[in-house]
């Protein structure tokens, strides 16, 4: 049965004010008793392992049925492994410092004492494709924060989803804690993610992960604030001066090490000073890999076996084992280029020059630049937050790879004994 | 000459370009640098001042003509002394650390040293309303944080806001920076607003400064990501135990000090066991400065003489000199009366019990919570930020007062000899 607008608005307002109750609930636990809730979903989660994926092969029928490809089927996919791991990674977060409550403060000359403290967002909201996992994480990730998270996951998932959230909630009544805490839009009515994003005052921030399309969607769709993730349409630059064994291996690396993910890189630029000697090597190390390679005129003059790129390779995140090439003439032209047709993910020279990387950190615009070193470890973990929410294109809030603090705000706390500014006289 | 909308992105694309290169400009001068440009920018403002003024007299001939109330062509006004006043805002920049180039960092087990450095939004859009100081304030704001701005005043002021912007462009172009830095939207037509809103990528963050209906319309329009400031909805309670004496001071100040700025206060609580003692005293302190006082049913029990509020109260900002009353039960319901009808801005308990005040503090879901102390006080300067852009009411990057180093994100930099993530083998 199809809904009316007003009836989903409603349903969802209703949704989001309990989840809201809930946050508030949460916003006042101390770490011991979210660590045991957290300990206590992950032990539901290996509980319940045969009913979620009995709910799984429902779902990967239905995407059989539906023409899924093999690697969205994959993504779907869940396993005694995987959920194994989801358990893992709900277990992990019990290790990790608890970001609420910390707090600095100062004194204003009036004797009034402000202070500063980290209390969570609220409610928020992530919209997601196909990958169950995203569920158990997001809601764990969320819990520790002491968040409310609503979850609106796609919809050839949404059975193991279920059956994913049912088992936390489980875990949070039994330990007498509020279920609404974790909840999912289970309709797969479009009109409810849409309404979603419209919940200003309800919905504290709304998260997209996924494809560049779908995160293009919820910002442009939403009125409440959005933390833009993921898209990586990422660079390395071969420096003039750069050591070409380092520019090989991290070439070799940032390309195949997992081309689908948005860290991978995707485009190559070289000096041309360094084409001569470095384009027949890059080609034939792509090559070993079965990377399909294109190339400017430029590239083709030293490169004449390899295809032409056209102007829609250069914005194009192929998240596949296919390159673009491009010979620049400088430094200068390389950053321009990344500025034009990058994402603002990560970014890459190989350099020997202090003054070329200084240089590109300086001019490119983008979350984390790399010198000599493979792009591939814009992660939360590598970066040593301990877990990863998602990697923030965006610059407000949260920029690169987002741990439990990004998923935190502060408020003021001031207090006197009577203090006021400027009363006027009666009138 | 109405201009079609191709022709209005076309231009304010190559406009957001133009400022791009000039923020890039602006992120690598040096503090001292920056500082001599501000002491620059302010001589000229002092220097112009005669002609700053006569284009205003051109905004005040027309706002006249076309109706404009009184207290609108007090904000658009300017005089020696206000543009006097802009000029030292700028100078009291100079004295400010520098957001930009702060940094810390750490080293990955690998060996990659990894750096969070601070950096500038890039280029920021500023839509706002009459008064043509903002349009000094905002920039030079954006300046010291190394942003360019694109301005966009309200088209009572355009002419002021004109002669101030070139005014300022003279004083950068005179040093050799960028004029780029600090530009003004100069045509009327609001399609430029619309789609200034939705430059993506061009634009890096807007922020709407003025009252509730342009923060609301420029959030709903909005694709590029917003900070939005300035709804105060803001409400003190008073506890049954509170000092009646600190509760009268706190709100005559709250009220009646400045009662059309965000910070004021426009909503009184009681409780139900103060009622009788602090209603009437209430009451005579809002008659003698002339506030309009406007009651529930339990209040107009004690206050007969008093008008009853409407539903409409409780969630209007008045901006005048009227106070709406209601009594409440217990604390509860008056965190819960506030979470349902405030904006998130400044809220105020008065009590002596430590527990009622922590109770406040965490059930209100406000940027700043006040306990025995005036919500007047929620401004950059007074909380020690020496400057200020607006007062965040939303959660995501900034909440509260927001300074300077609310105008900045962060970069990583990353930096090794080599390092890779897991690179298969050759196929």
């Amino acid at each position: 049965m199809q809904q009316t607008p007003e009836l989903i608005r409603s349903e969802l307002t209703s949704l989001a004010r309990r989840a809201r109750e809930a946050s508030l609930f949460l916003s006042r636990l101390s770490a011991g008793e979210k660590n045991a809730a957290l300990t206590a979903m992950a032990g539901a989660l290996r509980k319940h392992t045969a009913a979620i994926l009995s709910e799984n092969t429902r779902d990967l029928a239905a995407g059989k049925e539906n023409g899924l490809s093999d690697a969205m089927l994959d993504r779907l996919a869940l396993s005694e492994e995987r959920i194994e791991a989801m358990a893992k990674g709900i277990e992990k977060l019990v290790a990790l410092p608890d970001p609420i409550g910390k707090s600095e403060g100062w004194q204003h000359e009036n004797g009034m004492k402000i202070s500063r403290v980290r209390v969570p967002l609220g409610v928020i909201g992530i919209v997601y494709e196909a990958r169950p996992n995203v569920t158990s994480d997001a809601a764990a990730l969320c819990f520790k924060s002491a968040n409310a998270v609503v979850l609106r996951g796609g919809k050839e998932a949404l059975n193991s989803n279920a059956a994913i959230v049912a088992t936390l909630r489980g875990a949070l009544k039994e330990r007498a804690l509020p279920e609404d805490a974790v909840s999912l839009i289970e309709s797969t009515d479009r009109e409810y993610t849409k309404t979603l994003l419209t919940l200003t005052g309800e919905i504290d921030a709304v998260i997209p992960r996924g494809g560049a399309g779908l995160i293009r969607a919820v910002r442009d769709l939403s009125r409440v604030p959005v933390i833009e993730t993921g898209a990586g349409n990422c660079h390395l630059y071969v420096h003039s001066d750069a050591d070409l064994s380092v520019a090989e291996d991290v070439l070799v690396n940032a390309k195949v090490s997992r081309p689908s993910v948005c860290n991978a890189v995707e485009h190559l630029l070289v000096h041309k000073d360094a084409a001569k000697a470095f384009l027949p090597r890059a080609l034939s190390a792509m090559n070993a890999y079965g990377v399909t390679v294109r190339g400017c005129e430029k590239t083709r003059a030293v490169l004449p076996e390899i295809a032409s790129v056209t102007e829609d390779d250069f914005s194009t995140e192929y998240n596949d084992l296919v390159l673009s090439v491009k010979v620049v003439d400088s430094l200068d032209e390389a950053t321009r280029h990344i500025n034009a047709f990058g994402t603002r993910h990560s970014e890459t020279i190989i350099t020997k020059s202090l003054f070329a990387s200084a240089e590109f950190g300086a001019k490119i615009d983008a979350a984390c630049i790399y010198t000599n070193a493979s792009s591939r470890f814009t992660d939360g973990e590598e970066f040593g937050f301990g877990a990863e929410i998602g990697i923030s294109t965006q610059k407000l809030h949260a920029r690169g790879p987002m741990g439990l603090n990004e998923l935190t705000t502060v408020k003021y706390l001031i207090s006197g004994d009577g203090q006021t500014r400027g009363t006027p006289p009666k009138k």
